[in-house]
């Protein structure tokens, strides 16, 4: 029994939930599906992408095809640093990483011994919570209100940790469109968060994979610009940026930036874990942005998904019974909805699935113990206009019966 | 101070000595290099990858640009299983990898408790010997001969082991053209180490980058197939082999073959680590197999290495003194160099930077405490004949000097 054999991390790993639910729908016919975190295949840009692919490894194929540095390929920072425009960044301060998890994953890795308190929000992104789960961190969710995590909720959860003795690391955050709920965390509440965790020696983690897809309203500062700008330091937050929804996650590469002594120990587990992301694809996301490709095409997915968006929330509101509420978000690609409290969304599911619309549903966001049951997540960029318009209506119908 | 923050296994990580090596190296002109691992440039197919790069993007783009299986490229893995035509198996005994480093990670994460045992070969290949220290394993290392791995001396470290209690994971070993020592262990001592660790109940990581970079002999059968053909175990061993030497290592693709419910295990790491290797890179591999372009490849990559392993072992027949010897590979991308006892590489790498010629102290090929210094690894795939021919020269002249 090769099972003899595992490690005790390995032992006691669950499988992936979503996977199960994932097969539980799977060769349903007609079934629509709000469930993945899928980007509109319309959105890739393939012919560039497909002319720079070949022209990286034509031009700079014994460079891109020979292994690669650890922290990342040179181009693709010099890119990154000009579009973020930080003066005060250099390449020390960036890594790439094989993906926005892979990035947290060494974040992880560096910074959690087993048992340290991690925070995140309540719900917060599952792909996330099974590196903690695997790191063996104490996972402690707070609740969000509709400005983003609450700190009253923190700070008693802090101090009641702290008198336990435990040893408390980072806040863990997606402070734009966040994924699962669709709320961003206003401009206040960043900075009192960013004061917090200053005050109380906690690092903080943030996760960008949405901020670019900003349909309507304003672009808030993220909290690594707010903690460089207006509090001068480099250290309080590592973020993570993803290209997935931009320029398709096939392509696995992310960056992370932050202290240099932090993204050094990243890269020295990158070092060890993959040697380096893929090289190719890593000059061919240097080459988007050199030709000009990303800015142009950031604001085109924004327009693509703009009725995606207004039909699900107009179908929401058409054909939800009056028990039930949902974010309205801005950007992003999910949106929450909750349901009256007796209602249980993991049954749910299973008779959704028999009216042919499905989701995921909201338990899955929390960690184990501190679950809520009665929310669920859509995502609204993977399905056409007629797919959401059926989709909600089933799915409308179905609570109606439910609350009859 | 960040530092603070670090985990237990951050804060003891020891910084790559390689590189520190190629730092102490860098910007020294008209120095000949045998340090690295890597490749010839002129290996790597530059056209065909270019257009196949470009045609996955095109064709299948919806596809390879959206999120992929954590266990790989379905029709790589299609091609995978044609190549090596093993009829048992299927597609859940493969997984694909971001490199072979990450398939060894993945092995080790699902295997290994720390203090758990890991022997290894002396010396072994520097980037896996980091792995298992960043996962904590004690890592014991067997001397080798001119046929392989020693076994009565693993057979006297497992006895003595076993006595003190302490739990046996594993044999990591590279059977063919061995980095960095250049032997391939022979066909009777694959059998004795098979037999001898099924009767141990230890398994086998088999490490196998360059078995088809074959450039003279006849091919000899991998550990892992012999153990499915001639023992009709699928188990014992766990084989993991590198496009890294045929295609380029900065596409990051490798792949794992064994026991599925170990593989799955490594895919449910690599869902948390990566999500999935970069799904462009994978099923442009998946094409140049399609497209019958791998086996002229390798024949292709062989020819040309000939003259560059002949070039190298000429040099070192007329260059060095007596009292040196060194490894006849038959080919990957190594020889191996053992000095006489007094003489300590780690010095003569500062000695042979003033006379411009590098390579890699041999030392750093083995587990910390267990190390040998009268050795030295030479590269043979990277420089031209003229470099080798001025290099070797430069280095046999400092020996004499040094023995004068």
């Amino acid at each position: 029994m090769i099972s003899n054999y595992f490690s005790d991390t390995t032992k006691v790993m669950k499988s992936s939930l979503i996977r199960e639910l994932v097969a539980a729908t799977k060769n349903v016919p007609g079934l629509i599906s709000f469930a993945g975190g899928f980007p509109s295949p319309a959105t890739f840009p393939k012919e560039t992408l497909s002319r720079l692919y070949s022209e990286v490894v034509v031009e700079d194929g014994r460079d891109v095809l020979q292994y690669g540095a650890s922290e990342g390929d040179g181009m693709l920072k010099d890119e990154l640093l000009k579009w973020e425009g930080y003066s005060q960044l250099n390449h020390d301060n960036l890594m790439t990483a094989v993906g926005a998890t892979n990035a947290i994953y060494y974040m992880g890795r560096a910074l959690i011994n087993p048992g340290d308190v991690i925070f995140c929000e309540a719900p917060t992104f599952l792909g996330t919570l099974v590196v903690f789960d695997a790191l063996q961190a104490d996972v402690q969710s707070i609740p969000m209100d509709s400005e983003g995590i609450d700190l009253n909720a923190l700070s008693a959860k802090v101090k009641q940790l702290r008198a336990m003795g435990k040893n408390l690391k980072f806040v863990y955050t997606i402070p734009d469109f966040q994924n699962p709920a669709g709320i961003s965390m206003s401009l206040a509440r960043r900075r009192e968060l960013l004061n917090y965790c200053k005050a109380q020696n906690l690092l903080i983690l943030e996760d960008n994979p949405y901020s670019r897809l900003r349909l309507s309203g304003e672009p808030l500062p993220t909290l690594f610009n707010i903690a460089l700008n207006e509090m001068n330091d480099v250290s309080l937050v590592t973020e993570i940026v993803s290209f997935s929804k931009i320029l398709g996650p096939g392509m696995r590469v992310a960056y992370a930036k932050g202290d240099k002594e932090l993204i050094h120990k990243m890269v020295s587990w990158q070092q060890k874990v993959t040697v380096s992301p893929d090289c190719v694809t890593q000059r061919v996301a240097a080459r988007f942005f050199a030709g000009g490709y990303m800015e142009p095409h950031i604001k085109w997915i924004c327009e693509f998904y703009k009725p995606y968006l207004e039909k699900m929330l107009n179908c929401l509101s058409e054909e939800m019974p009056k028990t039930v509420s949902w974010t309205k978000p801005s950007g992003g690609i999910f949106l929450w909805v909750w349901l009256p409290e007796e209602v249980n969304a993991d049954s749910l599911f299973y008779q959704a699935k028999d009216h042919l619309v499905t989701f995921i549903p909201g338990s899955k966001f929390y960690p184990e113990g501190q679950e809520k049951y009665n929310c669920l997540r859509l995502n609204f960029t993977y399905s056409t206009l007629e797919q959401i318009e059926t989709g909600i209506k089933r799915l409308g119908g179905l609570l109606k019966t439910i609350k009859a």
